[in-house]
């Protein structure tokens, strides 16, 4: 077994309303931002977990997602990086 | 002025209690993830900006993170990602 460092993204699926977002592009553009077009919010979940090899490490994650750390109905999740810790 | 696509991460920074991520981590092993070790819950937050070109892109994100995304005090932030959108 070794030991990995999994970065997890969840996102609000496309199209799924995204509140927190559309408040934030708006609080940037009030302090002068005035270039920000959209704002999407997520999640970014970094998980140190040990598994024989980085494939294993890379499936275990997703099972996460799957199981809890996405909501399937709203929200979309991809594996960003798996490195050896 | 072209369109691009920021992604920065926002995470607690080292040394800060993070009861988010040791809530998900408990939760993980009651799931049967027995190989998880910690977790770090962070936000993923997507910003589609209109800037002169990808290095002012990258400076807009930064002082937004440190004018509002970002809690100076408590986390920490890194640019991920700035592509032509």
């Amino acid at each position: 077994m070794s030991n990995f460092r999994v970065a997890v993204h969840i996102v609000p699926r496309r199209g799924i309303l995204d509140p927190q977002g559309t408040a934030v592009a708006h609080a940037l553009q009030t302090l002068g931002f005035s270039g920000v077009a959209d704002v999407k919010v997520g999640r970014h979940i970094v998980i140190d977990v040990a598994a024989p090899d980085r494939g294993a490490a890379d499936r275990s994650a997703r099972e996460m997602c799957e199981k809890l750390l996405a909501n399937p109905v709203t929200e979309d999740f991809e594996i960003a990086t798996v490195e050896p810790a």
